[in-house]
């Protein structure tokens, strides 16, 4: 890796293991077993199960707000227990550790990180002496995590640089004639509609107008800029294209979710 | 500020943002950011979504646990981008950072605390370079919460002291010829409901009893004292009355919740 | 005690409190009171309400992963505030803290831990000055697991060893014929659907074929071994027999759960 990492001790969990059951809070236990002075954040444990992309979305919209030296595991794994490899990414002094399956799809191609995919030989001795066939983030990313957290493992003593590596599951938007089409990728806590449509991508337009469940919604500030229960579209604090309902859920009150198409044209 | 803050590097945090995405961890990257010693601690994250009241009777009634010197930053925040003011608040040697909209209220007034508005000029510097519309939580709140429990900015060097505040959106309990009327505040996990009416507002009654939802309820002294499956009254470990159902849900069998009307009465 | 304790600092707290409201962050501002240095881990908060066993089962397959030193601290506790007792049991050097209901079973059965009921007076000076009836976490748990983590107090200066607690709730699987019949515990975040047969009381069959909501089931190794949408059964990361459905929820699916008869035979 050209990059260097300098570890600051701190470690991020990204999982869909939701809270229920003793699953993270194992995974720290692991983390501090190899690591006593580990600072450890949930970014969330409740990202879509089975679906790499949103977690990783999550991860490639956040990272940047973490110390410098910050180690980043993500954990979405239907594939845990077979042949799937497992990657490591280095990118603006942080690392990112996940399974090889689209999750960190969007983090390397934000930040051009150096990748690489890891030696199941090099693990001897920093994963756990045995390995379950279905839960790895106990057994091998959490011991790996905090080996590397620790400065007792250095990422380039675990396999060789690659490009090759599986693509994100969400397709980038694409202009259509005058028009831009995204989709929803997630909502939030209050019913906030997350699309994947970057800041930039509406930089074309003039006067940029979203379509959303049948709905023409105007591109705004902030929510106070409407009265509650209006709808409106903002640029949010992720630098994507969000759709709200000021005090209510735009998700709910528009019907859409992961995957419904969002457009965008030139308002009048 | 006539009394003194000494910081002992533990940081609460209170939101609605509930667990779902990366928020509350990425407020986390950015306290540790500024302060890599913080001690953070969730005190809950599923407070009702735009109604800073429940979260800031949560925080009254729970503060006093916390080591002297801990900062607690709360934030419902509907109003956010909006020019609603940001409240300091210090009392019994703790700090209390969070939007000016009601939340605090419970806390000024059970504390007679000293409060600071909060002078944007001097959040430069202090906030993150780039502050969104609708994320102050990351981009204000997390780095002055991470630069006060660092001791590194002082209280009142934020503002001038006030006493001009958004009162809290819950009315106390008040008297209607021999009854007292109070309401439903929330329910916690166990469908245990928690109303506004404290401890000390039943003095006056020498065998108080309860009414909800259409049931008489006795005020008993722990959730044993009943058969599971009845209903009883108690005053709970936040010093207000509870209605709770021996191992099942009170606010299901009554069917109450937020607002609903709760009155004391002589018992026979 | 003829086993030795020396804390690490760490603390792994497991309730059935939920994430609703302060209860859990207030128990952790405690400990810090008590031993600002605590390293304090959520093993889970949404054990099943009022139901010690699942609690326990948690915490029987996961101790093993945490430091040497830690201090487990287990809150279900329907019998707050009667004279139900306080356990404090020792294992592996590591320490468990919980009321006499029946969680701590599995873990001092599994690890022939030596087992201290806490006497009362003992308590003085080390619980909180003002004891509720309803909120023993904050009040008594959590200060004793924060003397108990920072090495002020001792484990055996707590009260005399004892034989004498409450068993689990949860029978052992038990052999009818040739037939083994177990239950189910619990599921997890993905539906995947959690036993009490353990690993070692299925090798009596060459073939095990498991019977559950009226499918016969495989036994394979890990969920990539089926196609999206089939059912397996596999020995699980915690060592029991495990029922999934590949990127599915099998608990869903199967319309089983808590206490459902699962039966293993030996296949064709």
């Amino acid at each position: 890796m050209t990059d260097s990492f300098i570890p600051s001790g701190v470690v991020s969990i990204t999982t869909d293991f939701g809270h229920r059951g003793p699953f993270v809070g194992t995974m720290k236990g692991v983390i501090l077993n190899r690591f006593p002075e580990a600072k450890i954040i949930d970014l969330t444990h409740e990202a879509y199960v089975h679906w790499p992309a949103e977690a990783g979305f999550w991860l490639e919209r956040s990272f940047r707000y973490f110390p410098t030296g910050t180690v980043h595991l993500a954990v979405v794994d239907p594939g845990v227990g077979t042949d799937r490899s497992v990657l490591l990414a280095l990118a603006d002094g942080q690392l990112f550790l996940a399974p090889d399956n689209g999750l960190l799809a969007g983090v390397i191609e934000a930040t051009q990180a150096s990748v690489i995919k890891i030696d199941d030989a090099k693990l001897v001795g920093i994963a756990l002496q045995s390995v379950s066939a279905t839960f790895h983030g106990r057994d091998i990313f959490a011991p790996l995590a905090g080996s590397l957290a620790s400065g007792q493992v250095m990422p380039e003593s675990l396999g060789e640089p690659t490009l090759d590596f599986i693509p994100s599951l969400i397709e980038p938007p694409d202009m259509r004639g005058k028009n831009l089409h995204g989709i929803v990728i997630t909502s939030d806590n209050f019913g906030n509609v997350i699309t994947n449509i970057d800041q930039r991508d509406i930089s074309p337009f003039n006067n940029p107008t979203i379509h959303a469940g049948g709905h023409e919604i105007p591109l705004l500030r902030t929510y106070g800029d409407v009265a509650p229960g209006e709808l409106l579209a903002l640029v949010n604090s992720l630098n994507v294209i969000e759709i709200a309902c000021a005090e209510q859920s735009a998700a709910e009150l528009l019907g859409i979710g992961r995957g419904s198409p969002i457009v965008v044209s030139e308002g009048q």
